[in-house]
């Protein structure tokens, strides 16, 4: 069951939107209908959204007319910003069509016809290595791990939001299999329940023993003593190592801070946004009001004309990160100097 | 607008499970239905369900055919066991059913009929006891306030929890009435969202700026500088300042600890636990796994079968409490001594 994958000339999705009641899959053949998918969290998770729009933006100028490269770099762009503008906070999005749109240049002595083809392997590259990084986070992660332990995470860093076998729960899945986890908490991550809906949906599908929680019960299970290690993904991490992640991820890191508690972030270096000093420069999206004040119960959940604040992010500073588990290594605090030189690598190859 | 009254021979309550869709008042006449109310939450907040075991005792014995004291005090005995049943936390509601009994056993050389009236005064003195609390309470509070503040709240410890203003928030509106409030963020708190329904329903009726946040949201305004104050209610403090509130009450404790934020319980004297010395004795209830996985925007908030931890209360220790906000004064720490103190004077009239 891969959340994304390119099929038959189309881009087939899990709708995560319709998770855990039904398994729903979407073909989609163009980009206003991907856009759409990324925007409305039909497919969602900082790797999967940056397969999405590199998947997308190929939907969007395989059908292009431009006879020259220049007509065809002009529509490339616009098609670029086009999905860029559906979500601001994870990295790969950006960095994904960014990658498209170099490869193009590469190749900018081919007819348009050929770049299209430049373009869709440099996508499907994208997910291949995308699948090889959640390997690689999951066996480097796993080392962390002791014998038996009773981890919590937040959201849904699993298969369903990426193209492989998920960041944190990547790490989770391998440390299970090496009879290192006990237990799994999910908090349920208000407002839209990605923890209640896929997380638990994923980790029960594949025989790991999880239990939901709501989001500010996860201090009282600390509290007790009851989890041994905390771990989230991200969407986007700066040069310091601060993270952005779901909201009620910083949360956690403060708690588990407080608790003496392991906190790791685990995420693709694709994630790494090395043009950011600190967390301070990530743009944290806003979303509808509606997704908290909307029906519960078949009743609404709050009076109509409720003020909210429904932020989709929050940055953990690095200074409440045990370790940053990665594709290419377990980097641990002080940060800057070692993300600096995964900068370097991933600029290198 | 009264959460809980004495009218015409019944209770009168406002069904806080239909709000804030429906303004619903349920006249209560027999102990059986009390029970059910508390029990479902259809009144709830301590101070509102010690007034509701009150008068469910009263209910429950007005019609009582016993000829002599020996049986009248059995069955009120076993009558207030029934109601005592419905919810484990909150101290009120077994401080109310112990001092009805108490008024009973004081007036033991009455007939039965007579001793029915003396409870009936008791439970009503209890309502009134409790409005001056709540009052109390605001003025003791609100003087720690100081110009145009943000103060954040979980949970309902309003007009809605009591038979008065509030505790929480009879500070609040206090403080506001006062020019110190600028806004407020109410923490929607999960399961049952007693914070988006309840406490946004409250202080927009009072005319109060108030902001609604998923709990997972409330460490990413207090890392914004966006909260000046925190204060919530109490179901049970222990002797040494250790307070049990709402699920989530803790974690707010933890994360306005670590943002040098004070942190506020506000509670009457009677719910102060005087035989408990910490809080490792407040009994904390687990409730049904459907409040959590249940019906979210019309489908279910989690696979079928998930396992699920649904602690109503948590427990915040003393050491991170900056103050208790009582009726009868603000405690601050070390507890233990003033609130022996408390003990002495509480059980003194």
């Amino acid at each position: 069951m891969r959340s994304i994958e390119w099929k038959n000339g189309k881009v087939r999705i899990i709708d995560q939107t319709k998770l855990p009641g039904k398994l729903v899959f979407l073909d989609i053949s163009d980009i206003g209908r991907m856009r759409e998918a990324i925007k409305q969290l039909k497919v969602r998770g900082a790797p999967a959204i940056g397969v999405a729009g590199a998947l997308g933006l190929y939907l969007g100028i395989k059908n292009s007319r431009a006879a020259g490269y220049a007509s065809f770099k002009a529509e490339l762009g616009r098609k670029a910003d086009y999905l860029a503008s559906s979500r601001p906070t994870a990295k790969n999005l950006f960095g994904a069509l960014s990658r498209i749109i170099r490869a193009a240049e590469e190749h900018s002595e081919l007819p348009p016809e050929k770049i299209k083809k430049v373009i869709l392997n440099e996508a499907l590259a994208i997910i291949s290595e995308d699948a090889a990084s959640c390997a690689g986070i999951s066996v480097n992660g796993a080392r962390l791990f002791k014998n038996r332990e009773r981890v919590l995470t937040v959201c849904n860093a699993g298969a369903l939001a990426t193209a492989g076998c998920g960041t944190a729960l990547g790490v989770i899945y391998k440390a299970h299999a090496l009879g290192k986890i006990a237990k799994v908490y999910s908090c349920e991550t208000r407002p839209l329940l990605q923890g209640a809906r896929l997380t638990c949906y994923e980790l029960r599908n594949n025989g790991v023993d999880v239990t939901l929680i709501c989001d500010n019960m996860a201090a009282a299970l600390m509290a007790q003593g009851k989890i041994d290690r905390v771990i989230a993904g991200a969407d986007r991490i700066a040069l310091n190592g601060d993270s952005a992640n779901k909201i009620g991820t910083y949360s956690l890191a403060v708690l588990a801070h407080y608790h003496r508690i392991p906190f790791y972030i685990a995420a693709p270096v694709s994630s790494f946004d090395f043009s950011l000093c600190s967390g301070a420069g990530i743009p944290i999206e806003e979303r509808d009001p509606f997704e908290v004040t909307g029906m519960f119960f078949r009743s609404p959940a709050a009076p109509p004309g409720t003020k909210v604040y429904n932020p989709a992010f929050d940055v953990t500073p690095a200074g409440l990160i045990t370790a940053i588990i990665t594709d290419r290594g377990v980097l641990k605090p002080p940060y800057p100097d070692k993300i600096r030189r995964l900068a370097e690598t991933a600029g290198a190859r």
